[in-house]
């Protein structure tokens, strides 16, 4: 793939859009609307199936708002499954855009029947199940792709460029946040993804950390290209009483013993998706901060900081500088990260199932392994959390 | 349109995408790619004609990357117009995204044809032009929007709906500047749009003005509210030497003798799209920048700024909390507010052919009145320029 | 002077501090606080002497505030400019911090006493006063000196330092602000210095422009090395109504027809001294704001912005570098200015009196003919205006 | 103390200066320059004495730089206490700027010469000798004052003053970090401070935590008007090899199980001083960067975030904006700070001998049990360190 025009990303490459079915994502929901917003913005596909609501009356109008056939909509996912395994113009691929405890079922499903798979993080919400479609795909025709999102933002990608390039050379040390306010004052009943997240029996053993903990350790994994070998992890509830914990605070051993502050809180006044890293290595610093997401800030030791601004040229590494759609000074944000992520896995897809050749490290389509290994990341908070705050192997 | 839910921004509301055709927008240009970015985001629309460019064979290319069916692939935007509105599933609404003096015959074939146009800015290289089209629309029963996307976005309408409701009291003196640096150095010939900018044969009578100048007046006009009724022009080449003015210092009087600055230019380094106004008002200031799009800065007299972040809730207005897809902290940016512009279009082409009613001052959507009006601000300001800066009545 | 250790400029070089003088600067002023401020911080000077009000008790208790011997306390000035000097230990220099149209009389009282006078800006309220000051000083053995603190803060001198080291290559542009809000609402009787400034018997033909303009103006011909050959100016009243203008549009043009425009506003809400300048030249740009003073924004064309913070090293020019007191990162500002401007003049007047060598260039004193060129520009403003706004030369 | 006047604090209320000497602080130093900037600025002290260095012909030739007369020059502190002691006007207070092993030995010397101590943080290497100081000083007439500049900045104290009042609520949860780089790469022999910071035998058993760490807490405590009751930390080296930490992670456990993260290095490139702190209550959060010292960002929660900017006025509470010495605009930083703290603690000197009247909570000035708190902190973080990172009560 020539990744020196980055609108070639939005190409569709085997001459189609590839087709796309959702569960979960209707009405009232909120994460599927920017997969949608992705796969739409990406122009490599197409949204013609649906299971958008377990609530048959929502899922039916739901799918009239996206324009789903209603043939192609559905009450119930194993019905979906069934009927476009069996379609010749059947999906390319489901994404699962449904509260954590359902997705190990879900995802089996359709890696059973055949069809790609693009689930939400994080994978599931024990390991066993996770380790379980690890397995089960390792039988399969089909992939499962994990959406870890930020990582298909062109400075987070710059940055890993970077880094690989040695613009800072060793790492010795790194920060990185995730902070929330909405979870400060009692859960918006209206808001079903505030209410289940706030649910062990739908979240798992962990709110922040299932949910934006997850975010914060791959895109510090990616970004670095360290992996974490250890970690000491501590629990809080800094909001209104709730059965699970609000905020962590984290401890890592990187790889090479370079330790690693990772701090997720959903109680932080003024803090909306304030996910941020602060990377320090022997010859400079890289920072960014996602609610300001054009500029990448890097500060070689004993020269002046630069700001390097998402665009073409003035510093822009070659993949970085292949996902900016819009030039500098124009901004993307979040909805153009969804589609970068979009536009990577279908390309992941057309190689893969159309023999479309793709330089390697072209583009960054995250698997089921990656999804495992951030559900091991929460088990592992949770059992060091429990043993009160202890050191445990990642 | 219940614009209480900003989802519903992006729901087709005629049970079926509105079909859209381009002129232009094919390889090498770019204005056609963030016109193509926001009809897609918007989910209001399907791009299945095009007159792509006026090379057969890059129209050809260009149509085949956008999954354009051969047979509605043109290199004639006439033969074009000719079948589609011949069609009985003929295009909706065309997109005109060629250089400046083309834009004329071309919205008035359209028009003729009985199709909308959706024509970028400036409308046309002269007023006689400009006027020729308020007076063909009003022949027809096609309509003319034109793009100006800048109040597309939620803080832009943030700020004029908080002016409207007196946040910082009547309007006593205005700031708004445009400053880019592309033109700084010669032009890349690679770069079509670069070219032709700079070309008085198809830009016009200007260059910076006519180009991002009618960007910062239309947006200063519909934010405040005030109708500029004079101004002021020096024209400068701050940059390589050129035909055209690559920078402009533009006083104006608006309603109720406001005094106002405009400064343009496209030779200013480290200035990528720094389009921003500061409006101050007898009892507070209001400023945005469109490289930090996200916050609108409210400066009441005696009492600390407030930084208003897009979103829901926490002092944003009803009709800027209508378009605020994703939540506070998940960045929308440029392809956010096209996407903005094209549904709101969708919506008033809805509301006039299909019968959707729509609230009074729900949406904005920009007509030939408004295109006539930025061709009259810049040929005012080549004549005061000619005329050694003197005023001069809009 | 050895400027490569900055600490040397908190060194008094003679032997003894300098003896100062203050005429105004009492209970109830605000200049004269940042005067003494800088005379203490510089350690090159101690106060001994005043005339701190005309109204005797003020002048008397403002004293005893500063320890100021009751001996050598005043309600006249030129009671104490003849004390003074003729004692063995006079004053060495005297600062002026009295309204506007006060400063001719007292600077040449002192000038004709043979005592070196350091007198606020602007100079005077008529070009006649000034000139006059001009040729009293070409007769005296004494020295005016003005003070323009913005010169002295470190960033303004490292932007000054780059552009003659051609750091932006030729200047094509330059865009200066001085923007305030006190003059929105009504003046507040007991601030002494906003009734005077609206009071065109003692603020002279200009308020604003006197003001802050004479600042901006000053701070960007000394930043550019480019003197103004002629302007234009439009004087208008946005906060209150009031006798003088509280803002005004002015148009210069500098040396090599460079376009410049200068913007300064006494009624803004939320802009408290946001003193700005950009400077855009054919290889890149600088940009400063008085509010985050630390920090000169450099944009090399075709590479990224580069954030110069004060200190030593990492981008620092010696002469800027010499200025920076504490290390990068503990932070500088405003009294910091004045003890580097209160230094400078201790230096020159070293210098001058007592045979200290200085290397060319390495103090910043600014003398009565830079005086007279801020009435001149006011005065020119002033003409302009009255004129419709047309060019002047000045 | 009539705190409604900033200009105050800057006025001698016995009818002179207090008289102040000097251990450290000549040539070299750095930790000296601050201290003389704070009393100079302040106009409540004047530098007397001092034993400058333990080089003779640096303490002599540093005494001339400050004009201090040649016989109250001193190689020998011991010899400075006894002969200022023996004065009429011997100094009123001694301020400690040398190498943190020998503060104790010098304190002790001046607090049994009856003189008053302002000493540096850390109060010493050892608990030990820190509580020898605590009963030292009640067994004499002498007060030792421990310099904490960071909680004499304006916004610091406005936190405070909002913390108490209830401007966020309850506190839940806090961040506080102290980033720097010096110590990325190897010291600079020609900075004694870096030499002796990293050397154990003068630094004691920290050196980040002990330098900046002791600040950060200091702060921390101040602001939140909590008292952390455990903590357990983790040393770390992750610029050049060295005998101590230059990085530590600290976890907090601060009164009513409020959690706290504390974290500070020496050895962030890209970190000058970066002294932030983030502060997240029930109803609202606060948040102050030093390096962007003259803003406070208070986020009620529901509410648009707020930029509280020092100065009179608009937000700022009373003791706060007793501090503002500057207008709003006119920026104060760390000379300012220190200025400050000379004149708090001239105050409380004033109070204690000669009977100036304070009011409540009107001045901080910090005593030997906010030293010996500092102490305790270093020693216990070095103590859970070695321990493996384990909770351990303070």
């Amino acid at each position: 793939m020539p990744r020196t025009d980055p609108i070639a990303l939005r190409r569709p490459v085997i001459g189609r859009r590839l087709r796309l079915g959702f569960v979960g994502g209707g009405r009232g929901g909120l994460v599927g609307q920017w997969h949608a917003a992705g796969a739409r913005l990406s122009n490599q596909w197409e949204i013609v199936a649906g299971a958008l609501s377990s609530d048959p009356e929502t899922a039916a109008q739901s799918a009239r708002d996206w324009l789903i056939p209603a043939e192609r909509s559905f009450a119930d996912w194993r019905e979906m499954a069934r009927n476009e395994a069996a379609r010749p113009d059947g999906i390319d691929a489901v994404a699962i855009c449904t509260p954590n405890h359902t997705h190990h079922d879900i995802a089996a499903g359709f890696l059973r029947a055949g069809i790609d798979v693009i689930c939400d993080k994080p994978l599931t919400t024990t390991l066993d199940d996770a380790e379980h479609l690890v397995a089960l795909q390792a039988e399969t025709e089909a992939r499962l792709y994990v959406s870890y999102p930020y990582t298909h933002h062109a400075m987070a990608r710059q940055a890993a460029e970077m880094i690989r390039d040695g613009a800072i050379g060793r790492i010795r040390q790194v920060h990185v946040e995730y902070l929330q306010e909405w979870a400060t004052g009692p859960a918006d009943p209206a808001h079903k993804g505030q209410v289940w997240r706030m649910d062990p029996t739908k979240a798992g053993r962990s709110s922040a950390v299932g949910d934006i903990g997850t975010h914060a350790f791959h895109l510090l994994e990616y970004v670095t290209g360290l992996r974490a070998r250890a970690l000491k992890a501590d629990f809080h509830v800094c909001g209104v009483e709730k059965a699970l914990e609000d905020t962590a605070f984290i401890t890592l051993r990187l790889d090479g013993d370079v330790p690693g502050l990772l701090h997720v809180t959903q109680a932080a006044p003024g803090q909306y998706c304030g996910l941020r890293f602060r990377i320090w290595g022997e010859r400079g610093g890289l920072s960014w901060d996602h609610e300001f997401l054009e500029q990448l800030r890097h500060s070689p030791l004993d020269a002046p900081d630069q700001i390097i601004h998402r665009g073409q040229g003035a510093g822009m590494r070659p993949g970085a500088a292949g996902m900016a759609h819009l030039p500098r000074g124009l901004g993307e944000a979040v909805s153009d990260a969804w589609a970068n992520l979009y536009s990577e896995i279908a390309l992941s897809i057309a190689a893969r199932r159309h023999g479309l050749a793709l330089e390697e490290g072209a583009i960054a389509a995250w698997d089921v392994q990656d999804g495992a290994r951030g559900v091991r990341f929460v088990e592992t908070c949770a059992d060091s959390h429990e043993a009160g705050g202890t050191w445990h192997d990642l």
